[in-house]
Order: C-alpha cells, then sequence, then structure tokens
C-alpha cells in the first residue's frame, strides 16, 4: 500500500520497492479514468481548456499552474495571443447544424478567429477541410501564427452538404492574455534534475496528448511518495511554442538537467519506441534501451531527428539536453493519428497500466546507476567464505546470481557504470543493481567518489 | 545552352546550373565519337601515338603536352627510353602475314624491342601469348622494363600456325627521347585544387584508357564555363611512370591538392564502382559514396588496396593524398579486361553520358560543401514567420524542404558540413544545398570561418 | 629431424622451420600416449597426485616442481591444507563395494574428509551425487573450502542400491603440507614473456584437464630448441587457488608478461574457440583470432567474460594481463564435461595433434609480428629491377607475393604491425611475413625502433 504524501518532501520506498508494489491493472484503470475526464475539454496552445485539463490533473498531483503574458519574446518566438472558443457551427438553410462544434471540437480550425456570415458552399469550401482517405474520420488542423478559420469534417459530412447558403459561425476570441503550462517539482538528495516534459495543447485527441499528461502527473504522484536521488521536474506545455517558452524562462535550470524524457502516446497497445537524444548516447538513451531489451516484449530505437515533439527544442543545437522520446506507436505512424479516431476507443488501460511500468523501470536505473570501484582488484575475492557462492552444484538462480557479482567486479575499475555492466553482460539491470548491493555489504565494492 | 570559353577563366554558370542545362545524350555521343578516333591509334608509356591522342583530346580543351627527356630520375624510378613502332608481322613461308599489326596493335607485345629473323615455330613460341579460355580474343601484354619481343595473338591463331620457318620482323625503335603527358588547369576562387587524373598507355582498348581520357577532357571543358571555388588540374600521363614522373616533378603543388579523382573504365554499362581512397574517409571518399547512394542505381564501394591504377601512387604512405578511383566494372571485373574485345562495342553513348553526370554531381558536391552555424541555435526558430514554413497542410515535396531545413538547423554547430548533414538526414545533397540557401537568404545560418 | 637440447637454451631453427619439421601425427601420438599415463591418477588442487603428474610430464621437460605451505596468504585467500586419499567406498551389508574409488577416482568427491560408519541409505543420500539426465556417467564434483565428503555415482547404480545398512569409508586425509605447481621458463633474446598455463587439479578427466597439460608440455619442449625473441614461461596450476598463487608470488613479473594464453580442452575433435582477453583488442587477441581465420576449420570467437579457466585471475581488473583462453569445445559446451565420459574415448591423437600446430602458428605470429618502416615512401619503389615483381604474366602464387608487398610497403609508415597489414590484406600472415623478408633484403623497410 502506497501513501502518497501531500507535500513534496521524497519518502523512505525505493523504486524497486515501488515497483513491487503497484498494480500496474490498477494503475491504468485509474489513468484510464482520468482521461475519460479530459477527453471532452477543448485545449489548444492557450486558453481555458488547457487551464481546466491542469486543473483535473491536480486531483492526481499538486502541480501549478504558470501563465506567461502575450508578446513576451521568448528567444526567436513571442507569445502568441489567448484563443477561446464556446460555440462554433455551420448551418443550413433548413436550420440544421450540419458541423456542430458541440459534437466535437476537432469540427473547429484550432485557433481560428471569429466569423459569422452567410456563404455559399462554393466561397466556404476552402475553408473546410476532410480526409478523403478515411471519410468517417474528422481531422485535427491548426493554424496558430497565421490568421485563418475554418472547419474540420467527415469526408462523408462533406459529400451530403448540398449547394446552397450556409450560417458559418465562429463564437471565439483571439486577444492578449496568457499561455499557461503545468509545473510540477519533487526534491531529491541531490539538485541534478530529471526532465519530463508532455504538451497539454491538443484538443479531443487521447493516445496523441491525454495519455502522456496523465502518464506524467501519475510517475510525479507515485515518485513523491519515494526515496530519490535526483530532483525530479514535471512540465506540462503546450507543443513547440510551450518548450520554447518554458526553455527561455528557465535557462538558469539547465545545467542541472542531467536527464529527460518526452512523453507521447503512451496508450495504444502498440509496441514501445524509444527515440534517442540528438546525442545518441546519453545515459538516458542507454538506460531506455537496455530497459526495452529486457521489458519482454518487441520494440524500436529511432535515431534523433529534427522532428517529433518538444525533443525538437529541448535537443536544439543551442540547447542540447539528453532528453529523448518514450512513445508506443509514434506520431504519424498509425492511422488515427491527428484525427477524430484518437478517441477513447484507441487507447486502454492495460497500455497505460504498462507504459507506467517502463517508466518507473527507467526511472530505477537512472537512480541506481553509479560507478563504484572493486576494493579487491587483484584476483578474485574468495566469494565463499563470506556466503556469497553456491557449494556444490546450485540452482540456475544462484549460477546468475554469481555472474552477476562477478562481472560486477570484473568492471568496476572507475570506468563503467551499472548500466556498462549490465549492457555488457547481458543481464538485467535489477541483477547487476542487487549483486553491487551484496557486494557492498560484503565490502568489496565502494562508490567512486568523482574529483 | 553553354558557350565554353576559350581562356582558363571560370565563368558565372553554377554546377547546378550546368546539371540543368546538359543533354546526357549529347554528351555520350560526342564522347563515343571521339573514342572512335583515338581508337586506333597504337599508345604505350611513351612515343608518338601518346602524343597524336593527347593532339586529338585538344579538339575538346586546349592542355599542354609536357615532355620528360629518357633518364630523368623520378624517386625510384627513371623515365626510359621512348618506344615507337611502324610495322610489325610474322610471314609465313607462303609470303602470307600471319599476324599483322597493321590489323591490331595489339599483336604486338607493347615496348618490343626490333627483331629481323627467320624462325622455325618452336624457336617463335616462347614469343607467342595467347588466352587460351578465350580463343578468338588478342591479349594485351607489355615489358616495358625488362628488354623482350614477341607477339600477342587469339589462340585459334596459334592453332592454325603450321610447322614450319616464319619470318619475324618487328620495326620499332626504342632510344632516349620523352615520356608525354598532358596538363590542364582551371583557376577557381581558391588555389586549393582538385586533381583528375587518367592513364594515356594503353593501345587500341576502349574500356580501360579511353574512357577515363575522354571524361576527363569533357569534364575539363564543362568546368571551363562555371564559376568554381577550386582549381581543378587534369593530367593525362602513362599509368605508373607518368604518374610517378608528375608527382616528382610537382612536389610542391600537392599540399594544395584537396581532393583528387582517378578515371578509368567509364564507358561500359556496369554499374559504377567506386574505390576508396588510403584514407578511407577522405571528403571526396564520403562525397562520392553519398553521390552514389542517391544516383539510382546499384552500386559498389570497395576499400582502397595498393594495386589497380595510378591511385597506388597518389596514396602512397609518403604522398597520401585523398584520391579514390571512379569506375564502372573495375580493371580485372570483366572478362574483356586487357583483351582485342575492350574494343568500341564494349562501351555505349549512354554509358559515357551517365558517367559523366555523375562526375558533376560529385563536383557539385565537392564545390558546395563547407561547415555553417546556426545563428539562432536555442530552440528552433519561427521559420513560419518567415514564409519557409508550410501552413495548414502541404505537400510531400514541402515536407522534405521543412525536414532539409531542420536537419540543417540541427547539425550547423560548427561540428558538421553539409554532407555529414545530407548523410545524416538520407537526404540527397542537393535538399541540404537548397536548404542551405534558403537559411543563408533568411539570415538564419552563417559561412563558419575557420581560424 | 629436431634436436632438444637439455638446458633452457633456445636454439637455431625457426618457428617456420619447426612448422615445417614436424609431423604433426607423430606429435599427437606422442600426447596422446603421456595423456593415457596420466588418466588413471588422482589429482586435486594439492597433494601427491598433482607431483605424480608433474614428475611424468618432466619425461617431456624439465619443469620445476614448487611447493608453497598451506596458510600461505596470497591476495583474498589461503593456501589451503593438503589432501591425500588412499582408499574409499561404500560396502553393502553383503560385503560388496558397490561404490569403488579404486574403479574411478571420480568416485569420491574431491577433497572429502575421512570418515568410517555405518550408515542406512537414508542417511547416505544426502552425501551421494549423480547426473540423472546422464544416468551411466559419474559426476565430478568437489569441496576445496567447505569441509564434507560424499560419494559421486551412476545414477543407475544408485538405482541398485537397495535399502539396509552400508560401510561408508573413505581413507583421505586433510592437514597442514604444500600446494604444489609446476613451472619452466625458455629465456629468449629479451626479458619480455609470454605466459602459459594451464590446470593441473582435475582427477580422471582427459579433455578439461589433460589435455592442455600436455600441450603446454610438448609446446616448451619444442620452442627449447629454437630462436626466440620473447622469454616463454609454461606454468602448470591448480585451478584458481593455484593462478591466484602463482600472481601473488610473482607480481614483479607481471609487467614483462606482453602476451599469455590459457589452454584447455585442447584434445577432443569440435571446432576451435578463442575466448579474448579482457582488454579484447590485445595483440594476442588479434593473433589467433586472424591464424584462426586463415586455419581452414570453423572456428568460434568468444568476448571475454569474468567466468571460465584461469584467464578470471590474469583477467581480474587489478591484474589485466593480455591473456586469451585457446580451446576447442570450451567448458560446459561438450556432454561429457566435468563427468567420466571425459575420458580417453573423447580425445583424439590428431585432434592433440592440431591444436599444437596452430598454437606453433599463434607462436609464430608473435615472434614475428612488428613494426617496419617503408624507406621508399614516396610512390612505389621499382620491385621490377630488384627482381620483386613478376614480368609478362605470371603464376596466381606470384601475384599474392606481389600483393603481399604492395601492402606491406603501403601500410609501413609506423603505425601498423604486420599483424594489422596481414588482417587489412586478408592475407595469411606468413606471406606478409615473407614479404617483409624479402623487403628487408632490398633495403626497402627497416625495422621501427620506437623512442
Amino acid at each position: 500500500m502506497i501513501v502518497i504524501s501531500d507535500g513534496h518532501e521524497t519518502g523512505d520506498t525505493s523504486i524497486a520497492d515501488l515497483l513491487r508494489e503497484i498494480d500496474p491493472r490498477a494503475e491504468g484503470r485509474t489513468a484510464y479514468a482520468l482521461i475519460e475526464r479530459l477527453y471532452p475539454i477543448c485545449r489548444s496552445i492557450t486558453g481555458n481548456g488547457v487551464r481546466r485539463s491542469l486543473r483535473l490533473l491536480r486531483e492526481m498531483i499538486p502541480l501549478e499552474l504558470r501563465e506567461v503574458m502575450s508578446d513576451t519574446p521568448v528567444f526567436d518566438w513571442t507569445v502568441p495571443d489567448e484563443w477561446n472558443i464556446r460555440d462554433a457551427y455551420i448551418m443550413s438553410e433548413a436550420g440544421e447544424r450540419v458541423v456542430d462544434f458541440r459534437k466535437s471540437n476537432l469540427h473547429v480550425l484550432n485557433y481560428s478567429v471569429p466569423v459569422n456570415r452567410i456563404m455559399s458552399l462554393a466561397e466556404l469550401r476552402p475553408h473546410l477541410f476532410t480526409i478523403p482517405e478515411a471519410p468517417e474520420w474528422i481531422p485535427y488542423r491548426t493554424s496558430y501564427y497565421q490568421k485563418n478559420w475554418g472547419f474540420c469534417l467527415a469526408q462523408q459530412q462533406l459529400d451530403k452538404l448540398e449547394e446552397g447558403e450556409y450560417h458559418v459561425y465562429i463564437d471565439s476570441t483571439l486577444h492578449p492574455g496568457h499561455l499557461t503550462y503545468g509545473e510540477f517539482r519533487i526534491q531529491g538528495q541531490t539538485d541534478d534534475e530529471v526532465l519530463i516534459s508532455c504538451h497539454s495543447c491538443h484538443p479531443s485527441l487521447c493516445n496523441d496528448n491525454l495519455s502522456g499528461m496523465v502518464m506524467a502527473a501519475r510517475l510525479a504522484g507515485l515518485l513523491q511518495g519515494t526515496s530519490l536521488r535526483y530532483s525530479y521536474r514535471f512540465v506540462w506545455v503546450p507543443g513547440t511554442i510551450g518548450s520554447i517558452t518554458w526553455l527561455a524562462l528557465n535557462e538558469g535550470i539547465l545545467p542541472r538537467v542531467k536527464h529527460g524524457l518526452v512523453l507521447s502516446c503512451l496508450g495504444d497497445p502498440g509496441k514501445f519506441t524509444y527515440k534517442r537524444s540528438r546525442r545518441g548516447d546519453a545515459e538516458i538513451d542507454r538506460a531506455i534501451e537496455h530497459m526495452l531489451t529486457h521489458c519482454g516484449h518487441e520494440f524500436n530505437i529511432l535515431d534523433f531527428a529534427p522532428y517529433g515533439y518538444d525533443e525538437r527544442q529541448y535537443c536544439s543545437p543551442g540547447i542540447n539536453l539528453p532528453v529523448g522520446c518514450f512513445m508506443r506507436t509514434p506520431n504519424g505512424c498509425y492511422p488515427q493519428y491527428h484525427t477524430s479516431a484518437d478517441d477513447l476507443s484507441l487507447v486502454t488501460p492495460s497500455a497505460l497500466g504498462d507504459s507506467l511500468i517502463q517508466l518507473l523501470r527507467v526511472i530505477q536505473v537512472l537512480e541506481e546507476n553509479r560507478c563504484y570501484i572493486n576494493l579487491n582488484p587483484e584476483c578474485e575475492p574468495q566469494l565463499g567464505r563470506r556466503g556469497l557462492y553456491q557449494q556444490i552444484g546450485g540452482t540456475k538462480d544462484a549460477a546468475t546470481k554469481e555472474m552477476a557479482m562477478l562481472w560486477t567486479l570484473s568492471m568496476s575499475d572507475g570506468k563503467h557504470d551499472l548500466l556498462d555492466i549490465a549492457l555488457r553482460a547481458h543481464l538485467p539491470f535489477e541483477q547487476i543493481s542487487q549483486a553491487t548491493a551484496a557486494l557492498l555489504k560484503a565490502e568489496l565494492l565502494e562508490p567512486l567518489i568523482k574529483s
């Protein structure tokens, strides 16, 4: 049973304890239930939809809402005006709302300026967006930085529209206001930080948005209750402009960010995908690749590319943080991506629960990974008289434990951390970590103090 | 329409312009026509055959003929006596020329000393060379550095010779004279040079000799009319002794040679082959490998080996220039190699035309490849407000252009040149080059000035 | 005909001469005959069985027996008490020796303390060891560092034992005494050493013990008669405690050990296996991998792992010698491993003879491998006028010799040794070595003197 404190202090539980205690199914169900509540809200890169969403997440962890004024310069960009919308529709001459924002907030081109006109279908067409290849699905489209308005609809909806006059109505506002993002920090034993980032700007899309937002919140909640070496900073930011804003306002913090992850698309049942940081061989890259190798499922590793989610900004050449992106099926690689079909049927409680477990296993590696020094480097120490060596025969498990100890002793020369050892030994990190604990107890190892 | 100036000055046309303007078929036909005229001439490492051949090339470009006196020491070697030949035959008792130099200059062992004797077939046999496995073809054999004489003939010719006396006659001279080579230089914006070398010492062999000679001449002609960063030096040298002589006489120039190519076997329809320089990772190596990756055909990359053409000398350990060898089917890898079957039917206008295009594409990479610095390295610059980013949706071509810009920005950190970026992005060099032009115009990049 | 001197001086014969002269079949038969005589002896990590075995090896080479007192501290370990055994059995009520040490010394748990008791089968069972999956074979088990006693027997023997009382008798002693190991050193031209080590502590096991012991002895005998650059040190040590003892007593020698090999399992007909040193790219690693590549048989290369034979100690992080392990089928990878089936039928004279040849070929590489400097690095030297180049045509063998010379000239720039050249040229080391000899004679190379 996990007791989560209200404050930001870390507890006594280790990540290993946590992994033994939590129930992935229950976690998955809880995450899914929160996604159900977030789903109907019309989010964008600014506005009240984001605020409502972040406040809902506060049921899981006491994150703080930060407000940044429109027109604030952030590197090469400027915080845009705030967008809010109340209603929108296309009404036929018969008075029927043939396209209706109340049915799906995807129907409105996100960031549409207000409009209230009578137009012929021909005049209207340039403002209508569909996916001819998937005639039942509504596309998700935006126009943040070029003033425009429009409607997104299913191709089969468009096909039914008859020639004639339509009342086109968007009741939106685009005025100076704020950009809103969420932030939550857990103080660990050191000020070195792990950054977890997700985007929070997509309207009714489940996998590409809500799965990451909820996984980050639940991960933050679980870590609050544990004993941590690193401090953890979670940010829920609108894509691109949000991470740029956060980076511009927090340049002083960046040297302390030792590892980072962007979370997205973690609710579909596809295999795990890890996209490496721009550095390509950062500790987070090695940690996740090792974890996935031993997760028992198929997985994909992608090299960094300057496209995708906010890792684009965290890994820009002048920032270059060791931040990768953890996903199941990546952006653009599932047919429902950026359509109304990225809905509550695409994400599953069990996929969410399993994603959370794998994230915790990565955190475990980061937390436990260190360099140790073999204090008896000349020949093997006599493990037998310390009770660390099987006598006459032994089980397969005992043999693995011995191999883990022998590898740890062999490679603890100050040049290899535990993750190096696990990778070289082809053993799960936990085995090396447990062997290290036994060898520390036997005073055969000591942590390397870097001068 | 390309206007080629008479002087050596470079023009305003860029290589990219040139590639858009030239007609590969017409180029191939012109090259083939010149090969037809060069084919009958009896070339060797010295003598009038080389002079006549180089003068024919002067119809394409005003190359200079250089003469180096016999007995000149060149590193470990000495320029040999000059060899010339007027006639040669083996005549039967019936007065028939059963082997006749006038039918093919391959019939004479190249560099044969004069002979005029009556001999039995048995006495003659040690001086006769055939290819038993290809009984219709005449082999190509030489004896430059050991005085000897001999005849090469088809096995089926030999099989028909009856026992009896033969009149053996070679009307050649081997006297102090000169070694002749051709040289042509185009001054570019800098004195840094690109060296293009081909051998010019083989008699009636088309692919292994004439294709390289003509490609070099036409490439020189085309580059004359263009705007060039590098200076280009073309040499037509007899194999081995010619490149050694050139190197010995031009040691002062070598530090300026930044890239180089040996050209040979460029007229057969086989796939392209690139043999790396001894360095293995020189810019020319990376440039050609990249170009071939995107040329749309199959190709082969070979590691350097100290055998082959004049790259043996250019890449000897004390010279070690970044010179690779560009071919279609390599020496020794096609059955007609060094036989009378390497004739006008083995090379084709279309293969020649395509080889020229690929050479120009390599030159384009060398000319345009540089390091640039991203002037907005912290987060991505806002491409949209500069008109560099597609709005709502966009074509596949627009997406590739954006990716090219994003990769160029991401990797322009002073450590990667455009070729590195193209290789990493898996995009053709032209795409990266065009993206660079757009980003330079938008003042988002500047060239790296190396201190 | 090889004459082996009695002293430790090296002779005039080269390893290449030796390889031409020796008869692998005769060598194999001699080695096998010695294994037959060593087989019945009951060896352990200490005691008279080891002494008798090492004295038998003295028929091949005059190795010295070293005695180290019990209780001597050696790094983290202590030399154990000496164990000797005269007799042991389990006798039925009918007076039959149902398990009898005189039939196989494997029947006794090695290092069993004395026992002389009447016990029921039920009381006895915890002291009985079998292999249920191989019911006809007796397992080999030890209990060196935990006082215990026991019997090993075939599962089918155990199945026949009836309930009842048994007389259990082990006539052993475990008292302060000595650990015995063998050592033999050949002084070469330099004091730099090659270390050859094998374990000598297993009782009646042929492949895993005797094959290595006899190969080491014969190799020592052959090297005695040859001209050597390196000094060679051979040690026959009890596994683990023996190498630890040797290392602890010889720390001053270790900086002179430039290469080393552990020998084991060299008598079975399986393919060769080389397990790399912990360094992974030591000269011995490159030498053996190159030799195996050209040995004409399949082979396996294994990365270092901190398990196996005494390379565990030689490669411990504080010792880290360049020592690999040369085997045919490795420990644990053949079903007879550590059972009574590792007997005289598992090893063959021809496998032993071939193993010896391959070892000599590795020694040849180590002895001949050096860096040379090309004295004519600018362009190729004219091999023809030095008689090193084929004239008109030539055999395939002549072509290989030329390629070997060209590669040696090309890569002799002070950065590559002959082994590097052989690896890069994909030619057997002997070819490069012969080319080097010819080039040295022609004064085109000189040895690199490292400053």
